[in-house]
C-alpha cells in the first residue's frame, strides 16, 4: 500500500530529493563539492532573508542543541530554559547537564509562555547569560511568541536568545536577524524535506562575540573550527555528503515553489486541518497552535491511540501520537514540507471513516472535509 | 567522465545500496524500522564475531570518538595516546580538550608504536584508565599492531582498551572479544561501503562497567540513553534513517561476498598495490601498512600533488595526498570498500600514463601491471 508520511517529522521526502542522493557520492575534498555547498549556504541565507548561512552538521536536530550550549556558555551560566513540552524540557536537562545553572520557566503543556513569566525571570536573573525557547514545540502543537522575547532581549548585549527552530525553519518566515535571534537550531527532517542526519545552527555576531570566551569543552561541535572550514565551503569533519546533496535539491525545489507560497501553503495547511478537527466536534490541543502541527485529544472512549493505529492500519499513515505524559491522550498530524493541500483532503477523508467505525459518532461524514475545503480552496485560488 | 574514487574515504558506494537510500524514507518509530534496524545490528554482530552490536549514532567518526572520551572516562584520567598521524593526534586533541590527563606516545609518522613504548609508558602510569590507538592510520597508511596491546591490557581491570577501527571494520577481521578491545570505534563511508553520516561504538561489558560512573558530561553522545533505546532497535535521538536503510543493504551484500572473502580481497588489494609501487621504483611510506591504504612517497623532482592532480584531470580519479606536514610529500591510494581488482588495474595503468608523462622514467611501461598481476590472479583463481 501506498505510504503516507505526515508526522511532524521525518516528513515525506519528494523523490527529486531522494533521486539526487542516490547520485553517486562525490569527495568532500574536492572543487565539485565546494561548489554544491556554497550553492547550499546562498539557498539556506536565501530561506533565513540572512546575510549569513546557517553551518550544517553531521548529526541529528539534538547534535546542534549541545553544539548551542557547548560553544556560547560557561559553566554556570545562568539561562533562562522555556518549558512547555518535551523538548523545552529536554534544553533544559542538556542545559543541567553541562553544568549551566539553567533556570526552569515552567509552562503548562499545551499552552504558549506568557512574555509576562519571562519578564519576570529577567528581573529575578538580571545577570542571565541566554533565553532558549522551542519555537514550534512538536511534542505539543504549540507555536510560543518567541518573537515577542526577542523584542525583549535585543538590547540586552550579555544575554543571547537562543531558538529552537527544529520544526519552523521552512515552514514560516523565521529570520534571525530581523527577530533578533543569536542562535538559531534545526534540523533536515522537518520543514527542509530531507531524511534526518543533518542540523543547522545559526549565530548573531554578538553570540559569535560570546563563543569565543565560553569555556565548555567542545571538540565534534566546535563551532569556531566549523565555522572557519564552512566559510571556505568545506566542513572541519567528513560531511554527510550524500544528505548535502539532498540539501542542494531540496533548496532548488523550494525556490521554484517561492518563499511565499511554501509559507502560505504551510499556513494554509494548518488552518484547514484545525477547522476540520473543530468541524467533526474534536479538541484541539495547542492553544497557540503551529502552523507544522495539528495536535488533537483522542476522544473520550476512544481506546488510546486507536485513531493513530487505525491510520497506519487503513491507509498506511504515519502520523504521531503523543509523547511521555500525553501518550495515547493526543494525535498529532504534521503538515510541514513536502505536504500538499491534497494531502490533507487525503488524511482527513480517511479520518472521518476511521472515526465512524471506532464509534464516534459526533459529525456527519463530509463535515472535516467541507471545513477543509472552504479554506484549501485559497491555494487552488491562486493557480488561477 | 566516469568517476573513479579511489580516496581513503570516502569510498564508493554501490548502486545497490544507493538505491536502497532512494527508496521512501519510513518513520523511524515503526516496526518496519525496528526490523531493519534489529537486522542492521545483526549484521553488524556477525561482521565484528561478537554477540553485541556496536551502536549505530548520526554523526561522522568524530562524533563517535567524542563519545568515546565522554562517556568512559572522568576528568583528569590519564591515559596513553598513540601517535604517528593525524587521527593519533586527533585523539590525543580531544582527550585533552575533555579534561583527561592525555600522555602522549609519540610515534613518527609513517611508522608503527613499538610495543615497547606502550610497556614502558605502562609502567610509568600504573594508574592508567585507558590506551587509545588507531587502528589503521588513515593519515599515514601505517597499520599498527593493536592486538598486541590488546594482550597487554587484557588483565587490567581499570584500563580500557579504545580503539579507532575507522579505516579497519569491514576490511580486515577486526573482531573486539577476540582481540580484548573495550571500545571500538567507526565510520560509515570506509569499509562499510557507505556514504559518511553514520558512526559506530562497540564496547565491552568492563567498558560499560566504566561508563556508569564516568563523570564527563554528555547529552547527544549519552551512550547508556543510546544502548537502552537501540536495545529496544530503536534510537535515543531521531537516526539517520536513509543511511540506516542503506547500511542494511550493505551488510546484506557483504554476507553475499562472505566476510572471508572480503578480508581476502582487501589483503590481496593491498600486497598488489605496494608491489606495483615498488616495481615503479617508488618509495612506500608506510613501514607496516594497513590493509586500507597504500600510502607512496611522491617521487623526488616530481610537483607536490601533482600525482594526484594529473590523476583527477586524466582519469576523474579521487585518490588523496598527504595531510599536514605530509601536504604535496605524498599520494595515497584507498582500496577498501566498494573497490575490486579491476578497479586497481585501472588505477595502476593510469599512474603508468601519467609518470611517464610528468617525466619520470624509472620503470618501464606495463611494470606494475605485471608485479600487481602476479598477485591479483589470486582473486581470479578463486573464481573457478
Amino acid at each position: 500500500m501506498k505510504y503516507r508520511l505526515l508526522a511532524p517529522g521525518p516528513t515525506p521526502v519528494p523523490d527529486r530529493v531522494l533521486l539526487s542522493m542516490s547520485k553517486h557520492i562525490i569527495h568532500h575534498r574536492t572543487a565539485a563539492f565546494e561548489k554544491i555547498f556554497a550553492e547550499c549556504k546562498d539557498g539556506l541565507k536565501w530561506l533565513l532573508s540572512s546575510t549569513s548561512a546557517p553551518l550544517t552538521l553531521a548529526s541529528s536536530g539534538t547534535g546542534a542543541f549541545e553544539a548551542a550550549v557547548q560553544n556560547f556558555f560557561s559553566k554556570g551560566d545562568t539561562v533562562l530554559c522555556i518549558g512547555g513540552g518535551k523538548f523545552g524540557e529536554n534544553w533544559l536537562k542538556m542545559s543541567r547537564c553541562f553544568g549551566l545553572n539553567a533556570v526552569d520557566i515552567p509552562v503548562t503543556w499545551g499552552h504558549a509562555v506568557e512574555i509576562n513569566a519571562v519578564k519576570n525571570a529577567l528581573l529575578k536573573h538580571p545577570d542571565c547569560k541566554g533565553v532558549i525557547i522551542v519555537a514550534s514545540e512538536t511534542s505539543t502543537g504549540v507555536r510560543h511568541p518567541y518573537e515577542k522575547i526577542g523584542e525583549l532581549l535585543k538590547d540586552r548585549p550579555q544575554c543571547l536568545f537562543v531558538v529552537d527552530g527544529i520544526t519552523a525553519m521552512g515552514v514560516w518566515d523565521i529570520a534571525p536577524d530581523r527577530e533578533h535571534i543569536d542562535i538559531l537550531v534545526s534540523g533536515s527532517q522537518k520543514g527542509m524535506m530531507l531524511p534526518p542526519g543533518l542540523a543547522f545552527i545559526w549565530a548573531s555576531e554578538k553570540a559569535w562575540e560570546q563563543q569565543s570566551h565560553a569555556n565548555l569543552p567542545r571538540f565534534y561541535f566546535d563551532l569556531a573550527k566549523e565555522r572557519k572550514a564552512q566559510d571556505k565551503n568545506q566542513t572541519a569533519y567528513t560531511p554527510a555528503v550524500s544528505l548535502i546533496m539532498g540539501l542542494h535539491e531540496a533548496l532548488c525545489m523550494m525556490k521554484e515553489e517561492g518563499k511565499e507560497n511554501i509559507f502560505k501553503r504551510h499556513d494554509r495547511l494548518a488552518r484547514a486541518t484545525r477547522a476540520a478537527m473543530t468541524a467533526l466536534g474534536l479538541k484541539l490541543f495547542a492553544q497557540s497552535p503551529s502552523e507544522s502541527i495539528t495536535s488533537v485529544y483522542t476522544p473520550e472512549g476512544l481506546p488510546d491511540d486507536s485513531i493513530y493505529k487505525s491510520l497506519m492500519k487503513m491507509g498506511n499513515f504515519t502520523i504521531a501520537g503523543g509523547q511521555d505524559a500525553l501518550k495515547g491522550k493526543i494525535f498529532r498530524i504534521g503538515h510541514m514540507g513536502y505536504v500538499d493541500d491534497i494531502d490533507i483532503i487525503g488524511v482527513l477523508g480517511s479520518l472521518e471513516i476511521i472515526l465512524k467505525k471506532l464509534g464516534y459518532e459526533k459529525f456527519r461524514l463530509g463535515a472535516s472535509l467541507e471545513a477543509s475545503a472552504a479554506i484549501l480552496q485559497e491555494g487552488f485560488a491562486s493557480k488561477n
